[in-house]
């Protein structure tokens, strides 16, 4: 295979070089478990406390508020399944958004299959939830409120600080999912009025399967993995050392490069979208078009597949996605593009174009050639089309 | 620090230099995510299900039996509560072990506050559970057994294939918990006649934080993690490629190194429990003396403390353990020493020694001169001890 371009970070980022290295020890002689009392189980709870460290301040939390967990699914689930265990007592309702990330969304089904009952907020054709539709679903029966902070797909940033500010006044547990937000952009905890908080490793090129969870102090949750005393009792398990030593490296050069990562993405990102707009007829930007990830472009290309477009840029060694990579395979039409209103043909003709670092200029260039001939050729194809 | 001699493999061991090596590439250019349909997706797709099958005949189940997990603590919450939250309409009673790992014991505490029921069964003085008292708990309600197949601490192995007559003849789902045993004896699910088995990496010198679950075909259980479909719907979230490969790797060596790792550690575990009883008085081997597992010694100490023995053998750059690494930090009494019916005095004046294959005979040559004095010189301080 030659040089890929990537223009799929949000299947998959390359671990920073620098990530790489911070591990390498604690594959070698370092290998203790930070549970043992040992020296060797204490220079591993050193490191870990480090990187805990590095993700509290990429979040501006206290590093005690810093939970590790394997990936932003199982934050997910243990916002919405141990906030719903953990609060019976007081309730039965949780809130989320229709957009949410299915992890967020199965959660909920499955909590619901438990006797609690879910509302759905839609969002409007930007993808945007409105505060107010939050706060007038908000019951005494309420536990939980769960909107993403960004989505993966359309791109589209929620007003998690305004509706932070809601359920702080209604004082119903709020949750995000920042899985797409962590790293990218500029993340504040307490600015965003959060009780709990989703983020991944791969989204500031750590490794996958590496991921975390903030718990504000004294917000009220049980453990979703129950067992030993890892993680002051809140997640049993031993530690992925390695995984989580690298994400406190990337976290810390996420931290200190997010302005020049930000621009360079933003950059390229405006440059594809204009690129496309200019150079292809009925094409439709979706999410919001300003208040959107840096580095997020999705395009629906009306009267022809994705997979097809796929197809064809995977020949000029050009990779991207049809939707999100958990439902890259199900090839059913995207709840997300359906829930800002997007008819199911162009759905099925969107392409999700996601920017990394080594992305550039070129890349982009690359992509304003060859792609508007396959569309052209695809539709030349297409019993729909007509010029 | 000096050149350690680990006794304390139990909480962490060394990942093999094949098993470092093979995830390399993964680190690097092949950072694919296996749920992408593109060439870079499907390569991580190819060492995904690689791996799969080096597990899966590592335990003799089929490779989409297999299901990727973060810990053993993971795959064990799995079982209670996915069977127990999968089942509900069969029946709400769960039957562990009274050894059971934290994991499986306060995971069945959590359901139980959520209206199961549980019953403990209890071991004799060897840790041995009698099939026929899970025979005689068995109702019409029961829907999950959950016995471990050796325990961590004081090693004895479980009669696991005896209890698994029963629970197939009395249509009852059945769950082991093999972290100690896949890898380290030979596993055979079949043979075992379980329906879920829970084993982690680091067993068999993989990396920490990686783990799996056995889901025998057709056996009903709920996802533990809901949301996308990976690990085909039963276990959401991007997987931690490297750790999995890795696995594979020890996986198949564990595999072909098995008889000899066998025969090493129990020569060498032989000899230690030879030299302390023949050095030391007072001392009491904790587990079954044959039915055990082959790098395990335990020994309670008469009159002193384990941590201060600890201690000692840490100035001597010997490290061990007091107990299992998810409670080492509690200090409370150990429940399974408690269990097999040993004081609480005894209790804390245990030492639990686990092997590796790089121990050697010298090492534990070195142990036998190094530990008698350290308990000759602790006694001398003890009150309780007159000689």
């Amino acid at each position: 295979m030659g040089i890929l371009i990537n223009f799929d970070h949000a299947s998959a980022t390359q671990p920073l070089p620098e990530v790489v290295e911070s591990m390498m020890p604690f594959l070698r002689d370092n290998y203790g478990n930070p549970s043992s009392m040992h020296m060797l189980g204490q220079q591993a709870k050193e490191k870990l406390d480090k990187a805990r460290e590095q993700l509290a301040t990429l979040i501006n939390a206290n590093p005690e508020e810093v939970v590790f967990t394997a990936s932003g699914s199982e934050s997910n689930n243990f916002a919405l399944k141990g906030v719903a265990f953990g609060n019976r007592k007081k309730g039965n309702h949780i809130i989320v958004s229709a957009i949410e990330h299915f992890s967020v969304l199965q959660a909920a089904k499955s909590l619901e299959k438990l006797g609690y009952q879910v509302t759905q907020i839609p969002v409007d054709t930007d993808g945007l939830v409105d505060p107010n539709d939050v706060k007038n679903e908000i019951t005494d029966k309420t536990i939980l409120v769960s909107i993403m902070h960004a989505n993966p797909e359309i791109g589209t940033i929620e007003p998690i600080e305004e509706i932070g500010k809601i359920t702080r006044e209604k004082d119903v547990l709020f949750h995000s999912d920042a899985i797409q937000t962590v790293g990218a952009i500029p993340v504040d905890v307490k600015k965003l009025n959060v009780d709990f908080l989703s983020f991944a490793a791969p989204t500031f090129y750590g490794l996958k399967g590496v991921a975390g969870f903030y718990i504000r102090k004294g917000s009220r949750i049980n453990p979703l993995i129950d067992g030993g005393t890892q993680e002051s009792g809140r997640r049993a398990g031993t530690e992925n050392m390695i995984g989580i030593i690298g994400m406190g490296t990337a976290a810390e050069i996420a931290a200190k490069e997010m302005d020049k990562r930000m621009a360079h993405l933003r950059s390229l990102r405006d440059l594809m979208i204009k690129s496309i707009e200019e150079k292809i007829d009925h094409v439709y930007l979706h999410g919001h078009r300003t208040q959107r990830l840096p580095n997020n472009i999705n395009f629906g290309f009306e009267f022809i597949e994705g997979e097809s477009i796929l197809l064809f840029l995977g020949m000029s060694n050009i990779i991207a996605s049809s939707g999100s990579a958990c439902t890259s395979k199900a090839l059913k039409a995207s709840h997300v593009l359906l829930a800002i209103g997007v008819s199911h043909a162009i759905a099925n003709g969107t392409i999700l174009f996601t920017l990394g670092i080594d992305n550039t200029e070129d890349d982009v260039k690359f992509l304003g050639e060859k792609l508007p001939p396959i569309v052209e050729r695809l539709r030349a194809m297409s019993p729909l089309y007509k010029k």
